[in-house]
């Protein structure tokens, strides 16, 4: 297969990272025999620095007309703190999300077995869990209108969703339940909002397309509650784009490893592959960073693709990784690897 | 001092609760020569088969004409499940609280350390956690404006906050931190929200009349991360209403001991004090509740009135109980002791 892949690497220890998932892609192509095709652009501060802009048209127009995005980071301390500057590079990766239609944001949470005691959870809590979160990326309130008044003294931001918005990402959900435990839950809050109570009425109705798949209904403030007291009773999530933020956030530090988890954001035509970590500032240059979550989002390429001998040749290298403590002082504190290191060992592996 | 003090107790495991809190006022009230008069009236779910309406205008005449309300909780499966049915209990413990102008809610969390074995975390992640959280709780995305377009299939809430509702809150949230450990942390989500920015700019503004209080700002899914990496790093939260249902219930379990969990709201002219558990309805009746939530509230109660002695005297009758593993089935599963019974010992106690 011949795929062109556009490299966003960002801001911190984006680059770092994203060196290591190409450096993987790479051993891929050629053990079985693929023709990938890197081209890299800017995001995000860096981007800002050079051009001006989050996101230059440049940028836009590569990912436009590539087949799948391979993002690394964006954020700087220097606009951390200064939420209202006029340019700031969350700008470009929620305009990179709505521009390529990206919808769908999917994070799997798993508690790797090896792993365990590295969680602030006991281990009974945690073992077994295995989570894959649907988020919805391009509606809610991250995008609906927003509003200050001319004396700065009321703000506001408008929460909206279509029937539409719900039931594309919705079937994505339902899909994915019946290729795993075939139950899903959806996280809302029904019991306040208009625009949650539209969700439970339109996730009903696909409900009754998807027979084989249990569907259940969760409060947003107990699902935050349940992700800590039970995390193994939850098969698909499905939430909104602002709820799934809050939630996938908390469930990502339950299986003690942010380090590792990876994600996908998908649309109609254009597909993104993430880590979650984010840029990590105080780490960038240093070899610390952990390049497996990168890495794992090469996986998560791959299968979207259909590739899996290909994206679980990737796994089994990680897994081997983490068998053997081949990783970075996150994980392993007595005898480290450094993030280029740990991409070699995978990439020499596959 | 003479107290008037309105009882809604409402549904599930309420009524059994609220006993006890009551029970414990009146131990206090004989110890140290007040007059404490009880009323009660009907709220939730109880209220709605009575009544037809969530909260009648009864309740909340009475609510209107007394010194503080004690409330214990609202919700009953029938109501659950059918998030749009056109009255539901939820809608009487909302309007509640705008109708008596409850702008803060207040919902201290403490790892206690007879109980650190009981929470999903581990015991050195806990450890020393004291944190108090101030939620705005009559605006924002609650009552901000609602629509369903006519074919009903686009639907939204706006979520909006002006400067005073923001001014009032966190002057309460500093005047705290300054009698806690001197630090507060907002949690927003100012690099999306236009309601966000206000917020810090706003908040930003008063941290100059304290300025021995720390402020610090942190993103809400960064803050749904940091609860459970690290939650002793919290001493005063304060955040908007949406962050803060979803922020203070994560926080709830990391205790092990949901059923200790107390809270205030707080208005300029009312208060309210409730356990946070909820109505519990699978365990009605069965004298398994735990009390010491309502009993607590009770302490938060006198506390807001300055009856400090008294507060403490409720206090060290829980301590107690908790110490002598005097306590219902969710804390001892060797020799549970009955809602009833455990109210029984801390009335005798003070
Ligand atoms: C950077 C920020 C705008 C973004 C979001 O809130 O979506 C991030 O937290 C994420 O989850 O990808
Ligand atoms: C019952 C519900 C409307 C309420 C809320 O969301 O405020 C509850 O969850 C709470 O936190 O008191």
């Amino acid at each position: 297969m011949k795929l062109d892949i556009a490299v966003l690497s960002g801001d911190g220890i984006g680059p770092e990272v994203t060196a290591q998932a190409i450096k993987a892609l790479e051993a891929v192509a050629h053990s079985f025999d693929h023709s990938f095709i890197f081209k890299e652009a800017l995001v995000g501060a860096i981007a800002i620095d050079k051009t001006g802009n989050p996101l230059p048209d440049k940028t836009l127009e590569l990912c436009v007309n590539t087949d799948a995005v391979l993002f690394g980071a964006i954020g700087d301390p220097k606009y951390d703190n200064n939420p209202s500057a006029p340019v700031r590079p969350e700008q470009g990766l929620l305009k990179l999300r709505k521009e390529l239609g990206l919808y769908a944001n999917i994070r799997p949470v798993k508690a790797y077995s090896t792993l365990l005691d590295q969680s602030p959870l006991k281990r009974e809590i945690i073992e077994g869990t295995d989570i894959s979160i649907y988020r919805e990326l391009t509606g809610g309130i991250y995008f609906g209108k927003k509003s200050l008044s001319e004396d700065g003294t009321v703000a506001s931001d408008l929460c909206e969703y279509s029937k539409g918005e719900i039931e594309r990402i919705s079937h994505l959900a339902f899909k994915a339940a019946q290729k795993r435990r075939k139950k899903l839950t959806l996280v809302d809050k029904a019991n306040v909002l208009e625009s949650s109570r539209l969700w439970r009425k339109v996730v009903g109705e696909i409900a009754k397309q998807y027979k084989d798949v249990t569907l259940d209904f969760l409060f947003v403030d107990n699902a935050a509650m349940q992700m800590i007291l039970n995390p193994s009773q939850f098969d698909v999530i499905l939430t909104e784009n602002m709820f799934g933020d809050i939630i996938s956030d908390e469930a990502s530090v339950i299986g003690g490893s942010i380090g590792l988890l990876a994600s996908a954001s998908v649309g109609d035509t254009c597909c993104m592959f993430e880590p979650i970590h984010g840029s990590y500032p105080q780490a960038t240059g240093k070899g610390i960073a952990n390049p497996i979550a990168a890495i794992l989002s090469a996986a998560m390429l791959l299968e979207h693709f259909d590739l899996l001998g290909e994206a679980k040749a990737i796994r089994d290298a990680v897994e081997k990784a983490l068998e053997l403590n081949l990783t970075t002082p996150d994980l392993n504190n007595e005898n480290p690897l450094t993030t280029e290191k740990v991409g070699d060992f995978i990439a020499d592996y596959i």
